[in-house]
Order: C-alpha cells, then sequence, then structure tokens
C-alpha cells in the first residue's frame, strides 16, 4: 500500500503498530480522524502524549491509578484480608462487574511465558509476598486465565505463597451458567464430575 | 466499565470514538500503549496532532497529497484526459494496485447521502465539473460503490456533465472472477447475462 503522503504514512504505521489493527483498518481510522476538527485532534494527541506521565501504578496492588493507592485499596470498607490474583487490569473490570467480591486485588502485569521472554522477575510477585509478609491476608485467591502460562504462574506463586499461614484458592472451573452439556469440551465436562458440589437450592433461584 | 484513572479513561473514550472501536477494544489498545516508551509514544502524539496541519489536498484532483499537486496528477506520463472519479483515497489505492489504469483521478470526498446529512455541496463536485470545463477530458469513469448512495451520487454527476463533450463510462458490473455462479446472487448473474459481452481468448489467458 503506497499512500501518497509521507505525514498520513507515519501516522498510519503508528495506528497499525497497534495490536489486531491491520494497515487498511489503520488508514480508515486515520481517514476517520482527518473529518474531525483540531481541536478535538489535539485533545488525542495530548491524552496519548501525556498518558505515560499521568498515570501510575497503585503502591499496594500494582493497579494503574492516578493517585499512589488506587480507589479500591483505599476503600476501608473492603475486606483488606482476601486478595485476588489477575493478570491486569481488565481481569479488575471483570471481577467487579460481578458484584460478588469485596475483596483486594494484586494486579501481576503479565504470566510467565518463556515463549515471550517474561519470567518471574518481570512480575509484580515481590509485591506480592510483601503484602502477605506483611498484612493481615489469610486468603489469597488465583485468579489468572486458564492457559499453559497462566497454571505455570499458579504453580509459581503457590509454592512462593506455600510457607505462609493461609488459604490459597482458585476459581472454581466447571460447566459454565447457561451452557448446554453437550457442547461442553471433554476436560471441562470431566473436571465438572469429579469436582461435583452439593447441591444449593439458592443457586438455582437466583 | 469504570476505570481505576480520570486519565486512563480519557484516552480509552478517544480511541472508542474510533469507528469500530468499542471500548473494550479501547482499553486493550491503551493498555498496549502504556507498555511502551516514552518516545515512541511521543512520535505517536506529534504524528496525531500535526496530521491536520502537515496533510494537504491535491488542488487538481482533492487527494490526500504533502504538496499542493499530488503525486499521480503530477506525472506526466499518465493520461490526462481520463479521469476515475472514486469516493476516497482508499479507492484510489485499490484502482492503483490492479495496474490497470493509468489516466488521472478525482475524490469526491464521501456520495451524497440525505440519512447522514452529506448533500452535493458537501462534496469535491464543482472542482470535477472546472477540471471537465477547463481542461482536454475525454472520458469521465464513475467509480463509486454499488449502494444507493452511489448511485445516487452517479445519477447526480451524470446530469451535471451530461451536457460536456465526453464520454461518461462506469466500472462494468458482473460475475466476479473466481466466483462460482451458484453462489453468485440473482441480481448480479441476471444483469450479467443482459450485459453479456463478446468472447475474449486474451481474457482467458490471463
Amino acid at each position: 500500500m503506497n499512500l501518497p503522503s509521507k505525514h498520513l504514512e507515519d501516522l498510519v504505521d503508528h495506528f497499525a503498530s497497534l495490536p489486531g489493527v491491520g494497515r487498511k483498518t489503520a488508514l480508515r481510522l486515520v481517514l476517520n480522524l482527518l473529518k474531525r476538527d483540531e481541536e478535538e485532534l489535539g485533545a488525542f494527541s495530548r491524552s496519548l502524549g501525556e498518558i505515560k506521565q499521568k498515570v501510575c501504578s497503585c503502591k499496594e496492588c500494582g493497579n494503574i491509578s492516578d493517585a499512589d493507592i488506587c480507589g479500591i485499596c483505599s476503600q476501608t470498607s473492603r475486606k483488606h484480608e482476601l486478595i485476588c490474583v489477575v493478570e491486569d487490569i481488565r481481569d479488575i473490570l471483570a471481577i467487579e462487574s460481578t458484584q460478588q467480591y469485596y475483596g483486594l486485588y494484586h494486579v501481576l502485569g503479565g504470566v510467565i511465558s518463556p515463549m515471550e521472554g517474561v519470567g518471574p522477575n518481570d512480575l509484580n510477585i515481590d509485591a506480592l509476598v510483601d503484602r502477605v509478609q506483611n498484612g493481615e491476608v489469610k486468603e489469597v485467591i488465583l485468579a489468572l486465565n486458564a492457559s499453559m502460562e497462566g497454571d505455570t504462574t499458579n504453580f509459581y506463586l503457590y509454592r512462593k505463597l506455600a510457607d505462609f499461614d493461609l488459604n490459597i484458592t482458585t476459581l472454581s472451573r466447571g460447566v459454565a451458567v447457561g451452557t448446554e452439556l453437550q457442547y461442553t469440551d471433554e476436560l471441562t465436562l470431566g473436571r465438572s464430575i469429579v469436582n461435583r458440589m452439593p447441591f444449593d437450592m439458592n443457586l438455582v433461584r437466583k
């Protein structure tokens, strides 16, 4: 794709460097931006240029935040003895939207992935151990994605935390709510039979 | 989706304002950007902020260009008596990639669409009439998309240009190369029988 303008090409290249955005999509986005007024583009450009300086990590949980301590960690009504370990901020948003969790979080910032050159030292793991060591933490919930990298990281975290006096739990795996059994994969269905749980009338009523 | 940072929220909103980008995708893009170094973000931000000033329209054809006259209009080897009318720069890229066209272009910047509030005066139509009036144009090819808006615009342009001494042509419609007849829609197949053309041995060999 040979664009007729060097500046256009530059901006298209920048957009095309984003994950899941190809050059054709990038061009479509840039053409849309060209139709807007200068003021709007200026605001977008400033917001983009300043984001790294303006945004910081919460000193407690590693979540993205405007202040030193994020909105969740500073809520006194939350259960501070409960920490849910997640990969990134999107997992926090997903769990928060369930309205079923009232503890704190710990954001690793990724998972151990030798293929992508991410080792334990690249993740926010030492801070988690510090929190467990110094605080009144009673339970750590490992809520990483059920991928090979997620499992590896779970295993590493378990080893790191096993010596402390706390419960280490993980999300329950099983048949998704509203799914038909015949379409559930064997692995999930097999595990859900092995790990069957007491029938609970409350869950049926909901 | 309640993001923990105002600045993050701002940038996500800007990305989510792009066509085809929802808030979840926007957040994914911004999280990816946060992992880059300041220098790269600065270059992206500058490129975005300056695009409107740096890029201009070609005074001849309306295409996006760095100079007053774009690369295509300034090529003397092209047939200046042939003008292909297109909606935007992406259509030029598509036609150029066929390597079958050696004339000039005229970029309308859209099509007539009462639904979206785009009338003939919002498009680059007067400049086309000027070019036909003043130049040595012998043929105008209407190469707009085969949508209702495209057909309306074709009709409007035809009325505007009918009085001049020139050929007005349009792209041939018919069965796409490599398509199976049974999967072609009736409208296209019907038209391609009505507008059947002489068998050409050269097209078979290619």
